[in-house]
C-alpha cells in the first residue's frame, strides 16, 4: 500500500502555512508559509479605530502558493498520494456574501471596499453592536449567549455583520448572507459556496454565532429582528445544521485540484478555528488544559458531557459539543494579553533608545531576552511588586474589555527587571484565574499543555506559570500544532482513522519538555495570587 | 555708616554653601560651595541598609573653605564688615559627644567609626527603635509625639541615638550626650561645645526631639528609661531650654575668627533646619504654604497660635512655637518622594541604554526633559493613567514608611510619556493631600510658594501642581533660599533688624513667576484626585 499524505492548512492573522504530513506517522515531509500580500501593506485597516479587514484574494493567493510550494519541496510521489486537506483559520472572521456565496469584495463593485472583506477576529469596530446584543440577550426569554460565556464580544460574527450592514448602505443592499473564513475555504474548494450548500463548522458556529441545538441552531428570527430589522431574513438564508471537523465537506473541484496540483479525490474536511485544531495537534486529552500562548492565550479544554452534569460554565468563552474533539464538550477561554503585556513593557523601555539613540534601534529586540535573564535571577521572596495583566482588557474569567492593567508595590528600588518579573507573574496569575474558574464551575483540570512561541522559547515564563498554577506543564514539541492538528483532522475526514484520538496517537509528535512546580515558589505565589485577586477586584469595582 | 554684611551657611545633604549678603538690601556679594570630601567617596555609608553617616571633619573642612573662598571673591572691605553668621543644616542629624561635647569621631579611638559620626537625616537604621518609641508613646500618660504629628520617625534623634547605643558598646561607653548638627556648628564657633553650655535650636528640638514647653522640655527620664535603660541619665545632661533663631548664641572665638577670616565681634545666630530657614528666605508669610521641592518636599507653614485655638494638627510632621518665625507656630509637612519619583522612572527607562547601548549613557540626562516635553502635550482629558506617589513611603499626611507606589489604568497604549505624566500628576495629588490635611485640621492656607530646583526648572510640573491644588503658586527668584534665610536670621541675631519679618522685607528677592490654575484642568483633576485617594486607601489597607 502506498503511503498516504494529508495537508493541514493554518490561516493565522498575518500569514498562512501548509504542512504536508505522512498520515501514518505524522512526519512532516514539507511545509510552506506565505504572508498575506495586501495585509502586509496595511491595506484596508485603520488601527486607530481597530478596523482590521482582510481581502479574500489574500487568502486565495496564499493558499495556492503554500500548497504548490510545499508540494514542490516534497519527495516525489507525495502529491499523488495526498488524500485529505483540512483548514483552521482565525475567527470569528466573517464576510458578507452575495446570493452565490461570493464574498462581496470579489465583485467588481466592492473590490476595494473594506466593508465587503473579511472582518478579522481582532477588529473592534462593532463594540456598540456587541453591547446591544448583550442587552437584548439578557432581556430575552432565552439567553442565546449562554453557551458563549454569557457575554457576546465585538469580535464575533453577529456584532460584526450588524455593524457592516449599518455602516454601509451599498454593501447592505448587496449582502445576501455571511460566511466565516474557515467555512468559505472549504466551500470554495469543494464548489459548495452557495449559502444553502455551504457546510458550517460546529466550532465556529457554536463558539461565535450563538448556534446551539437547544434552540434549533442560530438565535431566532424574532431575536435578530428585535436587535435590528436590518437582520430580517438572514437567518433563513444561513443554516440550522453544523458539522464537526472529523467529517468531510466533499472533495476538491476540478478547478481547485488543478490550481493546487492535487487530484479530485482529495477529501476536504470540515474546518475549525486555529486554537481548537491546535489543541488537537498539541495532543489534548480530556480535562487537560491546552494553552496556545502568544500575544494572547487561547485555552482549550475538552470534557465528557456527562461530567458537566448539564451545567454551563459561567464566565468562560463558550462551550460547544464537538467543537474540538467530537464526542466531547469543547470549552474555550483565554487571556486577552500575554506576550502583548511583555511587548508593552518593551515598548515603554524602547522609548529611551527610540528618542535618544534612534540610530541604535537594532538593540530593541534584545530587551525581552535580557529582562527575562535578569528577572529569572531575582529570588522569589523578593517578588514584592504586584501587577495586574489587564492592559488589553480581560477575556476570561468574565470578559470585560474595560478593565485595565496596574503595577503596585513599587519602591525606588523597583528596577526594570523587577517590574518585568512582576508582569510575568501577573500573566501567570491570569492563567491561574482561568484554571480556578474552570474548577469552580465543576470542570476538572488534570494537567496543562503549552503551545506556541512563548511556551517553547521562554523557560522563565513557563516555570513561573507552573509555579503559580501549581501544575506541571508539558510543552508540545512543535510550533505548528495548528497545522498539525488540521492534518490530523484531514486524515480522519479522509477515512484513514475512525476517530480523532486515533489520529492523535498515530501522528502526534509528543512533548519536548515538562515544567514541574517548585514547592517554595508555589507557596509564595499562593500568597501573591490572593493579593492579585484583591487588586483586580479593586480596580474593576472602582473603574480605575 | 559702613555697609554691613551677613553670612548665611546652608549645610545640605551633599555639600555646604555660603552666601555673603548685603544686610541692608539682601544683595548677594559672593558665594561658595563645597562637597563633603569623605561623603563624596561614599565613606561610612551602606545604602543596602540605608546607613548614611557624615564625618565631622567634612563639615569643618567645608566650612573653612566656603567662608574663606566666598570672602576672597567678595569686594574689598566686606570681610571686615561682616556682623553676623547663621547656619541651617539638614536634620535630624545628631552625633554622640563626649563630656567636652566633642563628637566621638573627632577622638582618636573612634575616628573611623560610623557610629561615632553624624547620622544623616535619611539614615534609616533605627526603624526598630522608632517603632518602640511609637508603641511606648501611645501607652504613656503623656503622648510625647503629639507635637510631631503623633508618629515618631526613624529619621529622628531619639531613635537614632538609641540605635547607636545598642549597636556599639564602645561608643556607648564613651557617649556622654548628643547634639544636632545645626547646634554643634554654633557651639563650635562660639566655644560653647560643653553640653551644659550648648545652645539648642527650638526648631531642631521641637520638631525632632519631642521637646515641648508643656512637659518642661524633653520627654521625662521615666519615659526614656522605660524605652531603654541605656538612656538613663541622658536627659539631665541635655537641655530644658531652647532658642529661636532670631537670637544670638554668642560671638566667634578667637580661633574661629582667624580660621574664617572674620573678627571676633561677629555674632553667631541660633541655627535651624534647612527648610525652616529656607521658608523665611522664600518670604513665608502667615498661612502661606512654602514648599521646598527637590527629591522630596519639605512644606512649611506658619500660623498665629491663636488661630489654631490650641488644636494640634494630626498627621503632619510637627508644630513648634517659633520654629520658623518667632511668634508663630511653625508647622512642617512633606512628601517623601517628589523629584525622586521622576528619577525612579528615569532609572527604569535608563536600563535600556545602560544594558544595551552602554557607550551612550551621555543621553540619560535628556530623559526627564524629553519626557516632560512630551507629557505636557497630552490633553488633560487623556490623563487616564493613575499613579500613587509612595515609592519612597509617605511622610504627610499620616507618615507611613511601609506604603508603596502604584501605577494603574494601564493599557497597551500607555507610553513612557503618558506614564510620566501620571507620575507628575501623582506628585501633585500628594501635594494636594497635604494642603487638604492642613485645612481639615483647621489650618487656613491662603497661598503657596515653591522653592528649589524643581520649582524653578519644571514649568510642566508646577502648572500641574497649581491645577491639582487649585491654587496659584509663586516661585521664589533664587535657588538659595536656605542660605538667604540663614543670612536674614544672621542680620536679626546681629541686631540689624528687630524682627525676622523686617529682615524679610528689606532683604527679600521676591518672586520670578506665578502659576495660575487652568479651570478645565482643575475640574478634571478634582475627579482624578478622588480616584487617587481611593487607590491610596486600597493599597494601604491591603498592604500591597
Amino acid at each position: 500500500m502506498d503511503t498516504k499524505y494529508v495537508i493541514g492548512i493554518d490561516y493565522g492573522s498575518d500569514s498562512a502555512r501548509a504542512v504536508v504530513v505522512n498520515a501514518h506517522n505524522g512526519n512532516e515531509v514539507a511545509s510552506s508559509v506565505k504572508h498575506y500580500p495586501r495585509w502586509s501593506e496595511g491595506k484596508y485597516c485603520n488601527p486607530v479605530i481597530n478596523q482590521y479587514r482582510q481581502h479574500p484574494l489574500d487568502y486565495i493567493e496564499a493558499l495556492e502558493f503554500i500548497v504548490k510550494d510545499a508540494l514542490s519541496k516534497a519527495p516525489e510521489g507525495v502529491a499523488e498520494n495526498v488524500v485529505g486537506i483540512s483548514f483552521d483559520t482565525t475567527g470569528s472572521t466573517p464576510v458578507l456574501v452575495n446570493r452565490e456565496g461570493v464574498p462581496l469584495a470579489r465583485t467588481e463593485e466592492f473590490a476595494e471596499n473594506p466593508n465587503a472583506m473579511f472582518v478579522l477576529w481582532k477588529d473592534h469596530t462593532a463594540i456598540r453592536e456587541a453591547e446591544e446584543i448583550n442587552r437584548l440577550a439578557k432581556e430575552w426569554n432565552i439567553d442565546f449567549t449562554k453557551y458563549e460565556g454569557g457575554i457576546y464580544s465585538s469580535e464575533w460574527v453577529w456584532a460584526k455583520v450588524l455593524h457592516l450592514l449599518r455602516e454601509d448602505e451599498a454593501v447592505r443592499k448587496a449582502a445576501y448572507s455571511w460566511v466565516e473564513h474557515c467555512d468559505w475555504m472549504t466551500a470554495l474548494l469543494t464548489g459548495k459556496t452557495r449559502p444553502e450548500e455551504t457546510v458550517r463548522s460546529r466550532c465556529a458556529a457554536g463558539h461565535k454565532a450563538m448556534w446551539h441545538a437547544d434552540w434549533d441552531g442560530l438565535p431566532s428570527e424574532e431575536f435578530l429582528v428585535a436587535l435590528d430589522p436590518l437582520l430580517k431574513g438572514f437567518r433563513e438564508r444561513l443554516f440550522t445544521e453544523t458539522q464537526t471537523s472529523d467529517k468531510a465537506v466533499g472533495t476538491l473541484t476540478k478547478e481547485w485540484a488543478e490550481r493546487l496540483g492535487l487530484n479530485t479525490d482529495v477529501v476536504v474536511g470540515v474546518s475549525a478555528f486555529d486554537c481548537h485544531m491546535g489543541a488537537v495537534g498539541g495532543e489534548i486529552t480530556p480535562n487537560v488544559l491546552v494553552r496556545a500562548i502568544g500575544t494572547s492565550t487561547c485555552d482549550i479544554l475538552i470534557a465528557d458531557g456527562r461530567s458537566l452534569e448539564g451545567k454551563v460554565a459561567a464566565g468562560i468563552c463558550g462551550q460547544v459539543d464537538g467543537s474540538v474533539v467530537p464526542g466531547y464538550i469543547g470549552l474555550e477561554a483565554g487571556q486577552s494579553g500575554f506576550g502583548d503585556i511583555y511587548a508593552w513593557f518593551k515598548n515603554v523601555l524602547s522609548w529611551t533608545v527610540e528618542q535618544l539613540v534612534p540610530e541604535r534601534k537594532d538593540v530593541l529586540d534584545q530587551i525581552i531576552p535580557r529582562l527575562s535573564e535578569e528577572a529569572a535571577k531575582i529570588p522569589v521572596e523578593e517578588s514584592t511588586i504586584l501587577a495586574l495583566d489587564w492592559m488589553n482588557g480581560r477575556r476570561t474569567p468574565d470578559a470585560n474589555q474595560n478593565v485595565k492593567g496596574a503595577i503596585a508595590g513599587l519602591t525606588l528600588a523597583s528596577t526594570a527587571p523587577r517590574i518585568f518579573r512582576a508582569l510575568v507573574e501577573a500573566t501567570a496569575f491570569g492563567s491561574r484565574a482561568i484554571a480556578e474558574r474552570f474548577r469552580r464551575e465543576g470542570v476538572e483540570i488534570k494537567g496543562c499543555i503549552g503551545l506556541g512561541g512563548v511556551a517553547r522559547k521562554s523557560p522563565f515564563v513557563m516555570q513561573t506559570m507552573a509555579d503559580v498554577m501549581n501544575m506541571p506543564i508539558r510543552v508540545a514539541a512543535t510550533d505548528q500544532t495548528c497545522a498539525f492538528g488540521a492534518a490530523m483532522f484531514a486524515a480522519v475526514a479522509a477515512g484513514l482513522y475512525e476517530k480523532v484520538e486515533d489520529a492523535q496517537k498515530a501522528m502526534g509528535k509528543g512533548f519536548e519538555k515538562e515544567y514541574v512546580p517548585i514547592p517554595e515558589n508555589v507557596a509564595r505565589y499562593d500568597e501573591l495570587y490572593q493579593k492579585y485577586l484583591e487588586l483586580g477586584r479593586f480596580v474593576e469595582e472602582h473603574r480605575i
